[in-house]
């Protein structure tokens, strides 16, 4: 007998027949001989609908009252569920976020789990019920509804997982798993049978739609086993575990690529101390993530450096550093957008040495310019033209010895919490 | 400074319109000095809805789930009206039932309010809210969330006004407060300033659109000043309170009636101890509620009683007396369904002998034959058959002095919870 944590996401239970269907499988799941905790996210299209209803009354309304509001989408969910459960013939109990126990910090929109006291849960458990809980949501200590943000539900699961001490938290989702790459570029991409959270982490980007990056962060750090599986069939999926079985040869498990990506570069900047920590403190008091650094030599006492963040940013970045010019003098900026970074992503690459060697060999071949580099452990990351994306993607996964003989059929990526 | 709970009902709220103007009365309230409890229900169609949706994953839902499901609607609506009163310049904070420390009995749909600890409330008050509460709902002591049942939002209005010691307790809806009689029937219905608890009470069935008859109980018990009163205008509304002052020369408040009644006579009962008890705890045991009860005497050991119930309960309540008749041996049993119960209500009806034969004089003038009667204190009740009911309400009206020369407009009673 297993105790296993299942999660499914707001399109899975979008409508009375695929809530049937989840339902069904937890039955199944159950009936195999395992105790079952289930995480639910809030139906389709609840979320927006609640946030368009809200707008209407106050377009910039207290975090507090969204979370008050937000929060019975998923309370939604999760009575359906156990009804529909209920209703095929088995037993089930819906908590909220504050009844499973879920504390989080008092912060607002975008909590973090501070503790899980899974008493009702494992009481709940014993008396053979399928325990349903709501996701992306939790209570202070105080007794206030937060909810936790983007990716939520992910965390959510993954968290009870750890207190509960699972054997495993299964991500339901639209896709078989987690791919070497995004199949709608790439027809022959390879699905992982088992990934580390490291390698999880750097596939992000592709992952984004299957996994939420802080999902896996937590699942590392309390060493839960993660599974992401599809809701439409039960082929095995991905497992993302610490020590990830490495496949013959495979030393490069994915590609990753990110899109809209900036470059602003900041010219004949004078070299004193604290240069660079002035420039990115004052980027990030105003909210802008910065992605790779690079600082050329000094040349006469001046340095150049660059650094890349997304397309939407640039402007407000510039606009940043136009306003610390008394404080860190330079000649000039200059800046490009249209850009986009493709990484390659393996645990075998510290051990490999020419890995990186193989990408830039393969990008040169397209005739394609490399603007900018950044490694690290289990990565190398390119920055070009967006452009050529496509292409360069496809020659990368065939140098790496990714391409499969099947061609994957993928839909668009869920809406995720 | 006064401490005022204002309770709104759904269709007060159903609209961004709506919701706007409830928020701003809130805030003109506060703005005259006072401090501010709310209690306000489920939007509109949103309880409905939820049912709806409900029923196509499980026709009979496990009353638990229920709760979870339906306790989402007070809770959107709390958050929304927070968010509206925020976006109008004032300081809101808004509570589900838990949070506002509603406990109530272990029993989900028509649990009872068994306990408030208001700390959360009084301290959100000092910090300057007006403080939200969502109607309809409350925890147990384990934590499980339930509802109230009908009347659910005006029970948790007076319950409030209770627990925090409440000047008054304002019950908003869609007419100016409690009338004579129901001003559809008599055009010229006079509006109450000022009623007991038990005409209230008696005036349940007029006063079910504005206030629910556990309410009141609720009220009378606690001794909490109510004001029906309308969320279209500033007009004064009506006092319910345990001494009403008695307006010049009105002895009848009210002019209550029922429709829908059926009378059931058991003929030739062996006249033996404890039959009655068995014929009503038959009834009541399978839920059926019996009104006014007649018993003709006894002749040659045999009796025949009468009694008045619910039209829809008659044939289900003629197979329940089948079904005792090995205990209870009868001749047989006759009903007459397509009845009327019209009742005068006075708290002066008391100390004024000859009031009920005004009534049975009215009434006869008519030509209408009186079936069953029934009497207490602040009541007198008549039988009659459904198609002269009109009529005889307003005879009666006019026989007891209660025509006013304003002609009243109101609509449809609102939906209540």
């Amino acid at each position: 007998m297993s105790l296993i944590v299942m999660k499914f996401g707001g399109s899975s239970v979008g409508s009375t027949e695929r809530m049937q269907r989840v339902a069904k499988r937890i039955i199944k799941t159950k009936e195999a001989g395992n105790r079952v905790v289930v995480v639910v996210s809030a139906m389709g299209d609840t979320t927006d609908d609640l946030i368009d209803q809200s707008k209407q009354l106050n377009p910039n309304p207290p975090a507090r009252e969204m979370d008050m509001l937000l929060t019975t989408g998923e309370q939604i969910s999760v009575a359906l569920l156990s009804m529909t459960i209920h209703q095929l013939g088995s037993q089930a109990v819906s908590y909220t976020g504050w009844q499973a126990g879920i504390v989080t910090e008092a912060v607002h929109a975008k909590a973090r789990i501070s503790d899980i006291k899974p008493t009702r849960i494992f009481n709940a458990l014993d008396e053979g019920n399928v325990v349903i809980v709501a996701g992306f949501q939790g209570m202070t200590e105080e007794g206030e509804i937060t909810t936790l943000g983007r990716g939520g539900s992910d965390t959510t699961a993954v968290a009870l997982a750890a207190a509960i001490n699972a054997d495993v938290c299964e991500i339901f989702t639209d896709v078989d798993g987690v791919y070497s790459t995004d199949p709608r570029v790439v027809k022959c991409a390879r699905k992982l049978n088992s990934i580390s959270y490291d390698e999880m982490l750097e596939l992000a980007h592709l992952g984004a739609a299957v996994l939420h990056p802080r999902a896996v962060e937590y699942a590392k750090h309390n060493n839960v086993k993660l599974v992401v599986r599809s809701s439409f069939n039960e082929n095995e999926g991905t497992t993302v575990k610490e020590e990830a079985v490495m496949e013959q040869g495979v030393v490069v498990s994915g590609i990753a690529f990110d899109k809209n990506v900036a470059r602003i570069s900041i010219l004949g900047v004078e070299d004193v101390p604290g240069v660079l920590a002035k420039v990115f403190g004052a980027l990030a008091n105003n909210g802008i993530d910065v992605d790779i650094i690079v600082q050329s030599g000094v040349l006469e006492g001046k340095a150049d450096f660059s650094f890349t963040l997304s397309s939407s940013d640039a402007d407000r970045a510039i606009e940043v550093i136009e306003g610390i010019r008394n404080e860190v003098p330079f000649r000039e900026t200059t800046s490009e957008t249209n850009l986009v970074k493709v990484s390659i992503v393996g645990a075998g690459m510290v051990s490999n040495p020419g890995v990186a060697a193989t990408m830039f060999d393969a990008i040169s071949k397209l005739g394609v310019s490399i603007k900018m580099v950044s490694t690290s452990e289990i990565k190398c990351s390119c920055v070009i033209a967006a452009e050529p994306l496509n292409d360069v993607v496809r020659a990368l996964h065939t140098a790496y010895g990714l391409d499969t003989a099947e061609q994957v059929f993928v839909g668009g990526p869920s809406e995720r919490r």
